[in-house]
């Protein structure tokens, strides 16, 4: 019906007639002249109808916002003097000829121009995804799905699907269920992750698998997570971990050279216990340059206790950030910081600002200078490279407490004094994961997943010290955000087995819940490594948001319910009888 | 660790070292030379272990079937005598340095030398996927979903995630149901296709939107369905069905010239009522040259009430269907016949053989001939142009019997009388069917779903007479697989209104299910139409196989189960009482 999208006319159109179809964005009538703002998913352009075109004219002057139309008119290069440099279109305009009214529209409850709650917004997603800013998002999204799509394809990876009404598998979170109904009494559950059925894949001898797939988490949903949600789930045969992360570099490389015409440079590679040591995350955001400065070893004799106890403690830290132009702080700033430390569990935040450096004590003003010495305190200025006008902000407790907290009061400071480079791109690999994490009472989880393989040891080394073992796996973080995370896998019976039992599985469980997996592990089986990104996260950082809802066309809400649609809703009871399901009385707290 | 998959190795590569990782597809041992069929994803090649190559030929003597091996060796050309054609390799050989055992394995539990059952192939699937039979349509599948995407990409589709937890909505299935942990008592289901959602991206803006998408429907399973299906799934926005047909048409006609190196050619457009008339099907297999042939207005005053009944009867049919060269059929072939059509509600199968069409009455044999006259007789030889040597066969029934009996017998006679050219292609359109179908009871379905707009008439006309209103909706039939349809979907909400009027949806029922569709057909939607493809029967299609669990990677028997992982399985308790639903105890009977 339509010969050129909106959003596409140019001068080198003038004098075309052109067929088009879209929506009213905005009408205005100047004397007789109707101006319409037409819009379609590639843009706006204006339109003009003259009250010579009685019929066109007649027809525009019944036009509201959003009214869906079609028109015939031709492209016109407006006058240097009309020239609209904010819009792509603006150099062109479009003189009516014929105007048909193909849908009209109520008046809409979303105002464009003014900011609508989110829950209206949600509710009507339909609407909300005409503006041009969110249907931008929606629009890169495909392009990046599709620019993955081929670069994975022309390295000779495999679509392949796996299922999704599967067996519940141990990712750690929540699985959703689904009853079934010729087995009365079971129930499938939704993949948190096609991990399993992949290295089957690799088993088959694929060689090369990717997918892009959802997967489902029944987790209390934060901000930037879903129930379910996307991602890019690659495995591959006969690849080290070198050259896994390479590939998916490569990717993920051209991704943002594709998309964003941005050229993110080679990844640094950091080891686990760096990034710990020197951001206080895992996951390290590298625009932002300040770091976490040990400082145990000065402080290990002095009398202040908050100080010393964490400092002589094994499983104690003490640590301090430097920031630049801190000294500007206010009182209230800092106690801000204290509070915000708190959320991390930090009983406190020491601070010391260097007013004047070359004043020696003088220059220095802090409620713990008094607890330090001299000497002390200028190994800490040494070591941190403090200048004047710097503040020190210091972090002592058990090691994971500082890391959080300093880890996160470092991200907060970074955007609260413009120092963190927000126009900054800064990807890196984290490897060299723990094994295993000790939960306080003694147990070892797996700090990836149950398959990782361990980093250069037998199985019986791990064994003999599972909590020393490093895994061979690896998070690929940009900008401080995990936006994939994969591993070298367990290619082996014996070396599952043993995992399994560091894990406390036992043998009736592992053959249970994975019994088909140690079966396959028998048969000559290849070594294989893989990774998953995180397609919503991904698209988030491409289109500059942080809310993973602008990234998901219709995404649910953090009780997981879609106000659109209104779902999940209450389900025929019929369907419940036939499922050999029973709905049990609701208690009275959400449990 | 490689350097080519074996199946690249030619006679271009002579004189080079290769490193290859793979699988023993067979080892033999030839006075003391060893000959190893490695095998990975691309292919086998044939590699030779000489006994002076000492530690690879001790390493070489160990391997059995199915152990993982690296090596390194030269490639050489075979001498003349030696080339083996069977293989694409077989030009070459490989002639081994190095060779190293990966991983080793059991005796498999599948003989890939022999059938083995369906059963034990799905629970070993990941070794079952090893057979080059089945890696090659996993790999033609993966090949079918890329050639799509890019075709779809483009031409200016938007590949749009839409979601898998929703609200029931009404394809007529039953929904697969997902408890709400949050919202107890609250459903989820999973999707039976993503209709009212692309509908909705449609009044968004996006134009033109695609998916490769998994859908769920909860029925009993037959051979050609599995509860969870991947649908290709297509919306445009201002196109015209012309257009939407053209548009997907040249989509599979360049899958099938681009996979199969196969013309299609044009595909011809058939009413549905025409293809009930000639095919007694609305997927008819054009492979097959036999069509039912109706000869009420012959049959009507003869005396046999068998036809003569059905053929003065408004809803009643007499169709012969003329088989070239059956009057060959023996007696028990065509008792075999009649008892065939009995399934399909038919009550017998009058026959005639025409042993000698210059005989007259003499070279006619049929047991009702004594009800006919000659000219009864000559008037149904004419019409179907039978020859000496042919059968005719009679359908005389309820139209709808006729229709599903003859059409299925003429399937039938197609193959065991090699009538069907089972080596053509022969793709068409199906369209204008009916907009409702009758059950029976008086009410009236959707023959194809609710948004179907009807054609060419308005919602006034359509509340006079729905029964006789066709709906602008169409089919892609290929060999007599539907394996794709589609329609214009209603745009304005007084149209839809009415369909759920005419379907006896109430007012509060309309609001309750499609409250969020009925208020955003008010907001200016644009005319849209589109697709749904099925992968999985476009890919059995391209593979050949009748069997759609020989597409799918991890497939489900027929009663819905996994017998790799064990899916479905028990729930662990705590879940389900974290969901708030209970198990009732399951009924002897399986309801």
């Amino acid at each position: 019906m339509r010969s050129h999208y909106c959003g596409q006319l140019n001068k080198s159109l003038a004098g075309q007639t052109v067929e088009l179809c879209g929506w009213v964005n905005r009408r205005r009538d100047l004397g007789g002249l109707i101006f319409i703002d037409m819009r379609d998913r590639e843009g706006i352009v204006q339109v003009v109808v003259d009250p010579d075109m009685a019929q066109a004219h007649e027809v525009a002057s019944q036009l509201r916002n959003e009214f869906c139309i079609k028109l015939t008119g031709e492209v016109r290069v407006r006058p240097d003097s009309q020239v609209n440099k904010d819009m792509t279109t603006g150099e062109v305009e479009v003189i009516c000829k014929d105007l048909e009214i193909i849908n009209r529209a109520d008046v809409l409850p979303l105002d464009f121009n003014q900011t609508n709650t989110e829950e209206q917004r949600l509710k009507y997603r339909y609407l909300d995804l005409r503006r041009p800013e969110m249907s931008d998002r929606i629009k890169l999204r495909a392009k990046a799905s599709s620019y993955v799509r081929r670069f994975l394809d022309d390295n000779g990876f495999l679509d392949i699907e796996t299922p999704v009404l599967t067996k519940a598998t141990p990712e750690g979170a929540r699985d959703y269920l689904v009853p079934s109904r010729v087995q009365k009494g079971s129930f499938y559950a939704l993949p948190q992750s096609p991990q399993l059925f992949k290295q089957l894949l690799m088993m088959s001898g694929f060689d090369r698998y990717y997918q892009i797939v959802k997967c489902f988490r029944d987790e209390d949903l934060r901000a930037d997570r879903q129930p379910e949600f996307t991602q890019i789930d690659i495995e591959t045969s006969f690849m080290s971990a070198d050259q896994v992360r390479a590939k998916t570099e490569e990717m993920v490389h051209g991704m943002w050279k594709d998309l964003l015409n941005v050229d993110l440079g080679q990844f640094p590679t950091m080891p686990f216990s760096e990034a710990i040591r020197r951001f206080g995350s895992d996951k390290p955001d590298l625009r932002n340059p300040l770091e976490l400065v040990d400082v145990a070893d000065i402080l290990k004799d002095v009398e202040f206790k908050v100080f010393a106890g964490p400092a002589n403690d094994e499983k104690g830290r003490v640590a301090v950030i430097r920031v630049p132009g801190g000294a500007k702080l206010t009182r209230k700033q800092i106690d801000g910081y204290a509070e915000f430390v708190g959320i991390y569990g930090a009983k406190g935040l020491a601070w010391m600002k260097v007013n004047d450096r070359a004043a020696g004590m003088e220059g220095i003003q802090s409620p713990v200078a008094k607890f330090l010495n001299e000497e002390v305190i200028n190994g800490i200025l040494e070591r941190t490279g403090a200048e004047s006008g710097d503040i020190i902000l210091f972090g002592a407790d058990k090691a994971n407490v500082v890391a959080e907290a300093m880890g996160a009061l470092r991200l907060k400071v970074g955007i609260d004094l413009e120092i963190t480079d927000l126009s900054a791109w800064k990807p890196l690999w984290v490897v060299d994961f723990p094994m295993f994490e000790e939960d306080g009472e003694g147990n070892l989880h797996a700090m990836h997943h149950p398959f990782t393989s361990p980093l250069g040891i037998t199985a019986q080394q791990l064994k003999e010290n599972p909590a020393a073992a490093n895994s061979n796996a690896y998070d690929m973080v940009i900008n401080g955000y995990e936006v994939g995370g994969g591993s070298v896998r367990i290619h082996n019976a014996e070396m599952q087995a043993a995992v399994f039992d560091i894990l406390g599985i036992d043998a009736q469980e592992q053959q249970l819940k994975f019994g088909f997996l140690l079966e396959a592990l028998k048969y000559g089986t290849p070594p294989h490594a893989g990774l998953a990104f995180g397609l919503d996260r991904l698209v988030m950082l491409l289109c500059g948001t942080e809310n993973i809802r602008d990234v998901i066309a219709f995404p649910k809400t953090t009780t997981a319910s879609c106000l659109l649609t209104d779902a999940p809703s209450l389900a025929n009871p019929a369907a419940l009888e036939e499922l050999a399901i029973a709905v049990k009385v609701a208690k009275k707290d959400s449990e």
